[in-house]
């Protein structure tokens, strides 16, 4: 509980109602979208402007009283809970799209605004904010750039950190900084904008962003392509980019994700095959429509059994429901669902999912793979229970077994949920104690007193196992959410 | 001059070929290709490899002897000059494309590269590497990365640290630290590589870095499109981006930098516009067709006077040509010739080239501008003679001015020159205060002893004038090297 000064305090900035400090507000910001993780906060508050936020922070670098910052939560990382409780900084209310710049092609918004309202409000002008990640329907745009979002559109178009070119934050010790602008080019100084994308809140509290925006594409198309095995699409996938063809999205699911996603959905996938590819490529149509015949006539040669090719933009939606469906699919199975991302140099793609399927029956424990075959993003997800803690340990060695595998192929530990609370203890593995090293001082440079988002990151001095905080509370109390919700499905839409 | 104990150490690494500490050496590095700017280092040193270099910062650690790292030496802002004395690390001996991975579509190489060799190396697989200085034929890649180098290609495709994904750097202490890599999606801690791109040698010195590749376009076509006044040629920029058109490169020569061009090349441009648009595009034949077709019409309605549209590559060279001479021919009109990169967002051009015009009739000085239209990168380039000191302050009043200006239209002092020496008094005036300080807090956790390049980025505590350090023999020399180099005119190629 806050000190009741303290309170006092942050009601005379953002007023009675918006902070909170009862058991039961700080219940609902004790966890975020990641299963196993749960730590009650001191309390909340709910800033509505930049200066309110730094206001609070002032006071908070003052009392030494620790800061998490979170939009939606839909993170899988456990990047938002509150680990050494502290107060919650929810950006939820500074929700305004502040500009769209139709001449020099830039959004500029508040770190609240949800990322698919942006989506249709630039595309009602013609133009394109490319990231989507799985949560982009209640994800907040502030998240997205405090964890790098990424998505389905990473291949052709990159991913967060490639559009945002000017924030403003509120520092550890509550001054406001503006990096960037809407320049196309600015080589003033250390580039801070892409410092802070990415930084999971533990450098300070995003209050506004400006994105780079890009011409809407005029059209797109999808096709899915079924093969008997995996290695067949991973060839596939070779070929189409060996032929310099870089689609829009290039998904795939594995077999058992294919079982599971045909036993929920019912939608008529071939569960005998080996792994289907979805790929959309958008562009003028004249170029969609060669490329796509190309991307078909590879996929056959490569052995595809079937291949379809969507008439219709509303077919193209249908046919990727499939992938859309498959964490909603997956979290029916058992009653805790872990969505990691270990990520491959985009070649090494069916060797890494071997790996996986290997290390599934090594440890007797039931993973499913799918996500971004273009850009070798992998989501493995493992289908548990959390009550049971002896498979939840064979759980964790096969995670640890996997992301070593990951860094065997050059890949790493997170493509694009981040490394929060959930992976501080492998992030050694893939930046090396002198990055570690380098990472803690430009943290200690920046918040000096450690009050921005700690126990993220940088994992303790001895090695620890994943942490389980009430693990089963917050699981159930997430289902709750997810059930009475607003209807939507809550782990669909925090599938990458 | 260096200690013999040092230089003996430096000699037992490198060889004795590779260490230079005689006064004719250390000369040769005493400038770069920015004017005005001299200083001598107390010697120079090559090392061949990563370890070599590291074994170097180990002893200049140990000795706290400051470090300038660099390449040819091409950068317009100083950044190069060692202000401060110390050793020169040159990276041209570290010239080797590692790999170019056709699967993952990335280049390694090592920080000696020509960036042009880059780029006709990707080419011939079908690859494009798009950064594009105007230096290209001679600076090196370490270079383009230290500096975040742009280009004319800018505008559609982005600068530097668009592809940079991954980096070998041996920091202030001499360990050696890899950032990134391979993977198009990662997330896994800060992102240090973007923060090193454009970090102008403060942080350590390049040995190596991953770009990132796309497939090159599969044909291009150039046009030029002729206006009587300025406004004219602005209004069809801001026309062409409306239209959800991006043209690969959208340059602008202003009125007197077309006299000049044509007094010097005599390439029948017409004297009397007021401004020329050079446009290309590239993509599939039948887009660039289109787009070009699209971009004509718009000038033509915009009050273009003559449109021209090549026919062929080799006559979209020609037309080009006109835009590279540009530094050449304004080089040629006076002895010293200072080339700026004030920049503003896109739809502000006209405005700024306004103001430059305004502010060289103040100061009674010969101001011709050039640039890169499309992404509001304006080279404001003086011609003037070092050795008459009321000029150049006059001069110096001037640019402190267009600066001022640039800042007012939402602008920066440097879309891709680089800070430097040059404009580090101007850094706080883009930044801020809360900027520079944070800036600053990072340099000192990587660089403690601040033995990286210093004396760059940032000013002195009280604000300085720009400093002419022995300006009249280090643009003397320069001349020497470009007369009787390889040939190849040093002016032309570090244009941006």
């Amino acid at each position: 509980m806050l000190k009741p000064q303290i309170a006092k305090e942050l009601r005379a900035i953002v007023g009675d109602n918006w902070v909170m400090d009862t058991p039961e507000d700080s219940l609902a910001y004790s966890y975020d979208a990641t299963p196993l993780y749960q730590s009650l906060p001191d309390g909340v508050v709910v800033p509505g402007t930049a200066e309110e936020a730094a206001a609070i922070v002032k006071i908070c670098a003052r009392e030494n009283i620790k800061i998490v910052s979170r939009g939606s939560g839909t993170n899988l990382s456990a990047g938002t809970v509150p680990v050494e409780g502290g107060l919650v900084v929810v950006t939820t209310r500074m929700n305004r799209i502040l500009e769209i710049d139709q001449d020099n092609l830039t959004a500029t918004f508040q770190p609240g605004v949800i990322t698919s309202h942006l989506h249709r409000e630039v595309e009602k002008l013609g133009l394109f904010y490319p990231p989507d990640p799985g949560s982009m329907n209640v994800s907040t745009l502030g998240g997205n750039v405090a964890e790098c979002a990424g998505g389905l559109r990473g291949l052709k178009y990159g991913v967060t950190k490639d559009y945002i070119i000017g924030m403003q934050i509120v520092l550890p010790n509550g001054e406001i900084l503006r990096t960037g602008g809407k320049n196309a080019k600015d080589v003033a100084g250390y580039d801070l904008t892409k410092l802070m994308v990415g930084s999971e809140g533990t450098l300070g509290i995003i209050t506004e962003a400006v994105a780079k925006l890009i011409p809407l594409p005029e059209t797109k198309r999808t096709m899915l392509a079924m093969f008997r095995d995996l290695t067949g699409s991973a060839r596939a996938v070779s070929r189409i980019i060996a032929e310099r063809i870089i689609p829009a999205t290039l998904e795939f699911l594995d077999n058992p994700t294919i079982r599971v996603v045909e036993d929920f959905a019912k939608i008529g996938l071939p569960v005998d095959m080996g792994a289907i590819l979805m790929i959309e490529q958008d562009g003028p149509e004249s170029m969609v429509e060669r490329d796509i015949q190309r991307i078909a006539e590879i996929c056959r040669k490569e052995g595809a059994v079937e291949v379809k090719v969507a008439e219709s933009l509303e077919e193209g939606a249908k046919l990727m429901a499939a992938r859309r469906f498959a964490l909603s699919a997956l979290a029916r199975v058992r009653p805790t669902t872990i969505l990691e991302d270990a990520t491959v140099p985009r070649k090494h793609l069916a060797e890494m999912v071997e790996q996986v399927n290997r290390i599934a029956d090594k440890y007797e424990v039931q993973i499913c793979t799918f996500g971004h075959a273009g850009d070798g993003n992998l989501h493995p997800t493992c289908m548990t229970d959390e009550r049971d803690q002896e498979e939840l340990h064979r759980v964790e060695k096969a995670f640890e077994e996997i992301f070593h595998a990951a860094i065997k192929l050059g890949g790493t530990i997170t493509g694009e949920h981040g490394v929060g609370a959930a992976k501080m203890d492998y992030l050694s593995l893939r930046v090396g104690e002198t990055g570690i090293e380098v990472m803690k001082s430009l943290k200690r440079a920046i918040d000096p007193q450690n009050i921005m988002n700690p126990g993220k990151m940088f994992a303790k001095e001895t090695r620890r196992r994943v942490v389980v905080n009430g693990g089963g509370h917050a699981h159930h109390h997430a289902h709750e959410t997810h059930e009475h919700g607003n209807g939507s499905d809550h782990h669909e839409h925090t599938a990458g």
